[in-house]
């Protein structure tokens, strides 16, 4: 932060951050005739001493977007990527441990996943596309401590039945019927913060944290029976911290994504929670985070923006 | 098509069509505690006498589009989601044969589907959304003749090898180099044409040849040894024409989605078929139809509008 | 197309096509301090003798779509872009008489609109993106003889009177009550095709038809007392073909974005055509062609792709 | 906040908040047959005493998310719209001070221009939609204290010439070359910041404030020569600072949409600045906050979400 008073205005800079974003990278490994698959969306974010170049325009401490694009591509093929959790850590010590200006590192990274295709022959280095969530991580590093972000996007799930919502406040707006008997769908937005921060600490096993993380959230989705979608929330959130040591905080977004029961009465039909219409807009957003015991939060409020 | 002298004005109508589109239906059936879900977004599109609401505005040929929304959910009623193509035929036939100014009724549905998520307890109502594509079908009815088109779009596939591309022409804009081994990546949009067309002859088993059919297209994609994303295309129609004799026709639209190799020797690094960037635009499209012998080619040539 | 008897398989090649599509090329000229731009989105899709790719994977006939890229960026600096149309027939015509294999080629191009942004200062460089809407056009070249679509898309409009809609076919499944004063509101996408094929024959003025063309349909919609969008459509394209002689047919698709009027008197208010609900899906859609009298119908009848 | 000792469980509950989101409401104001128009997307968020509804599903404190979609419709009836600012304090000061649990509201509104279409004939009441940008505004009350931060979003701008980047740092990883002579262009995301927060002082017109806030941020754009996009963003902030006193904090996300010049040297052309190729990803990410001296940080760092 710095006074801008050398250019009498009365106006000063505050935070600032900048990289290059969404850089697709690709890793293929060969074990013989099996291939494995890495495809990430990588998205570099630095700052530090950069008051210079927003003042003067003097670019004298500032790394160019485009190197770090090519570094990292460089690491993919240096480092190979085991996870993106570790091809992040990999790229934010090297932003902030290789150049002086730069403090502090942000790392965020999409990752896509593929199934293999079976097919006769030998070799194995076919495949499609698996799912439409994206699984997702955030890794920040200023110089002496870590923070890892993980987490998802896009997995649509529902419950055709064991969800009710009834006992509601009602003010001279409230129109809605009480129901027994609804669909509960949501488009789950899941971040989760790791415990690990120091180097010197093992790291988690950040493939199998994933796997099981996005279990534990499934399962409560699933057997919860459900009063509101905030209690199923929370279920999701508590299982995960529960069954999760290395995980210190969740949060969640979750759109409830509305299906109409529709009125099939005018045509002489019974609708007996058979057919619903699946609306688009506009949609409750249910949001909240879930605490392991003595742990501060630090996830941001807004998962989504709208 | 219809002269519009008596409006002395140079200009007559031509095609046209109405209806309403992107109807979401949910239907869930209920095998004790096993539920059942389709999920289906259906299009309506009706043709016929329909001179007079275009040119003086009286609407007494028209069935409102939202007669047909409301048909569309209490057909999920009366008669199940059997499959979507199944589902098509029942509203087709209603809109020709129940409106005499309608003569010709096209449905086009897109299909989502869910997989059951493993829960604890009894019950089977859970589900989460499987895979980016979209399963699709058009159904067309004229009162005399049915034609079924089904297929799916964004399934997007890969081989990281087995893939050149050589020996093409070059004039004085070519630079590409050749490549003997590459990254074959496409997001396949596909359609297919059934020969059933005649009410009296018995249906095709829908829910078999569409789960049968992707089948065939996947592994005529990953069994190719490709010389060009062309002869790829090709595999893939052939196999499906010889083993879904129900099919005589089909369709391709596939993009080539770039995977260029990084060039890391600026690094110092040797990049031995690893590191690949992911490119977005511009892409090849490469578009196809085969057919059985003595076929007629009935599908549109653009899947796809840019 | 091509018997494939020499595969003994009974399946043959249709018709195909191929290209590089959404090449993005923005074109400057600098005239002094005051520059101009053209932004455009072009695709190519070429077709010919193209049947020994398919079956053997030979490329001898195969112009790379890397070389159809490249054409696209020299063709910018050699001829400059004047419109859209203009340099799509360079493109076309290249493609065809260059190489013996291609007899057929098609351009597609989108347009973005940009505004100059007032500013002090000497040089008009600046510019801000203009309007949702994408202007658009298609070039086919045989060899022999042209035919130039032009055209537009995501133009939203909104009537918030002078529209009814009633009288109209009441079954079973109709519920809607009619109405007399309600929003009329779409999402114009249109297709003009030029009576211009012959180059023997002087081209018409491409910007100017566009612009006036579009004001045509403009004050069209707007000066329509609507009794239902199909009527709308008609005296939209009616109007074009009056004032554009250079136009022989129209095609519109057009989504009827329903604006209901929100039921307020559970809360002791009146609703008079003040409040309404803009909602997404399902939309009517409404699709027509006009003709010139005498003139043969070209567009395809599917503009968007559901 | 909310030990969950009672629970035995090791979780607590955190930030929690929930509301309706992306209620679409198009409010028609008639002034005689002249016709105004203003279309907002209107997004809920209340917080306030909601632990049971998380840890016992009670909706005893839960206001339903359908009665605050109700209440937007019927304030835009109650109150009209005389402009998104105006109306979101409307709303968040209804929900805190009409319900005792809801401690918290926060309003975030999108705003789409209409401009009206020249026609023939009386009346004014046609309209097409404007731009490609969405004015945005989120206002926050927490039954003391108010928040508005303003903005838009997706307003994109090209500078063709009058920008250079060069000087910067090179490491072993940097390949790219100084520019001298380039094309800048961004999608701007901009948030400000009112100091308005007490209800006893008179509102800024907001209107004029948005019209002019928008006019300062393109001058500034448009007249800084520039060294780098970051000193265009400070320049940008700057101006916004100094010029509306009632606004003492902006935040920018601009991501650099990178034009490169096509090599045309393989093809015998020289490319002086003419064509380019306008690339998707990646592209720079450049965010930066400009705050009048004195001022207090409070727009959240990230505009965006990967």
């Amino acid at each position: 932060m710095t006074d801008s008073a050398a250019q009498a205005r009365p106006v000063f800079l505050g935070q600032n951050q900048y990289g290059k974003a969404e850089n697709r990278v690709v890793r293929v490994t060969r074990d013989g005739a099996t291939h494995h698959v890495k495809d990430l969306n990588v998205s570099v974010s630095l700052s530090g001493d950069m008051d210079e170049v927003h003042l003067s325009g003097s670019n004298a401490n500032v790394l160019p977007t485009d190197t770090t694009k090519n570094t990292v591509y460089a690491f993919a093929k240096e480092y190979g990527i085991d996870s993106a959790e570790q091809f992040g850590v990999h790229l934010a010590r090297h932003f902030v441990t290789s150049q002086e200006p730069i403090q502090k590192a942000r790392i965020r990274i999409e990752e896509y996943s593929w199934e293999r295709i079976e097919a006769a022959g030998e070799g194995e280095h076919s495949f499609a596309r698996q799912g439409q969530e994206t699984r997702l991580t955030q890794i920040t590093y200023d110089g002496s401590s870590w923070e890892v972000v993980s987490g998802l996007k896009d997995l649509v799930v529902m419950n055709t039945t064991d969800s009710e919502f009834w006992g509601y406040v009602k003010d001279k707006y409230t129109t809605l019927p009480e129901a027994y008997d609804r669909i509960l769908a949501t488009q789950v937005s899941a971040r989760w913060r790791f415990n690990w921060s120091d180097e010197e600490r093992e790291m988690p096993d950040w493939e199998e944290s994933y796997t099981q993380t996005r279990k534990a959230l499934l399962s409560a989705f699933a057997e919860t029976y459900s009063l509101s979608l905030q209690q199923t929330l929370f279920q999701m959130g508590a299982r995960i911290i529960e069954q999760r040591e290395e995980i210190d905080e969740v949060r969640f977004a979750l759109p409830n994504k509305h299906h109409f029961l529709v009125d099939l009465k005018p045509f002489g039909l019974k609708n007996d929670n058979e057919v619903y219409l699946a609306a688009d807009r506009p949609y409750g957003l249910i949001e909240g985070t879930i605490l392991r015991d003595g742990a501060e939060a630090r996830i941001p409020a807004d998962l989504t923006n709208l």
